[in-house]
């Protein structure tokens, strides 16, 4: 159970602590250049704007799903953020103004704390389990639940608005 | 554990038969107008053509965390798609020439069966738990596992390339 910060409201109940609905396997690892909080970029833009590249390790009986992934410019990366509080329902930022529901943060804190990045994909190696990315905005070690080939007819939104108290990413 | 058709590899273990290294809390339900396979669309470009809004019902817990996505034009919903089999690590769908790995391919069968949707958000009720989508390519009563707001600046790609033979959505 993490504590709340002022200005911030947790579940009675922990999901962290609950039993569970389903159960998630880890398939893979993200090999980043973030070893601490502290250095670790805290969206997709300000890891771009590092230059550093990272990349995912598949875990040896899911490399085959790699295959026909060739040619792909862009993934769609689902990550487990394990260590962060699941508890935290309403959440203050650092960065942000005023208090704001989980759901309108990319907080990695939260009910299931599951990271979406959408990352460039720079080199693959379906036979090693390898994929390098343009970049990675989370700790070296994080496992890795889902890859998943990104689609501009489905997943891109130019004009999309953001929350209207939004805090950019 | 599900039988794999015709140029199709299923892996040695079932992850739905595995202990799992994390859990999942459903924290609310897609309502869709879908209660059958043969209706429900295959993807989002699919679902918006079928011109069918579709409701999220957050559960009462998780409601707070919905303060603050006001404005929002499109949300990501992170869905669970437990019906699915888990095991299919190389899969060749109906509409493919050929068999591919999982991880080209946006199916439902997957080893952590996480659906990935970006809806338009047509209408909210925070206080509810309500928002209505503009469409979804899930069932009736599919768990949510997370919402989270839609950032152009890090989700939008308009010129992604698709895997080389890709089936597009």
């Amino acid at each position: 159970m993490f504590e709340a910060r002022e200005g911030e409201i947790a579940l009675d109940k922990d999901p962290a602590a609950m039993a569970p609905d389903a159960g998630v396997v880890f398939i893979g690892r993200i090999r980043s250049p973030w070893t601490t909080r502290a250095d670790c970029p805290r969206n997709m833009a300000a890891a771009r704007a590092a230059g550093r590249q990272a990349t995912i390790e598949i875990a040896p009986p899911y490399r085959a799903g790699l295959g026909g992934l060739g040619g792909t410019s862009h993934v769609v990366v689902l990550s487990w953020l394990g260590r962060a509080a699941r508890n935290l329902i309403i959440q203050k930022p650092r960065h942000a103004a005023e208090p704001k529901g989980v759901f309108a943060l990319r907080s990695p804190a939260r009910p299931n704390p599951v990271g979406l990045h959408v990352a460039g994909l720079v080199a693959l190696d379906a036979a090693a389990g390898l994929l390098t990315l343009d970049a990675i905005d989370v700790l070296d070690g994080t496992p890795v639940i889902d890859l998943k080939p990104y689609f501009a007819s489905i997943d891109s939104f130019p004009d999309a608005q953001p929350p209207r108290h939004g805090d950019a990413p």
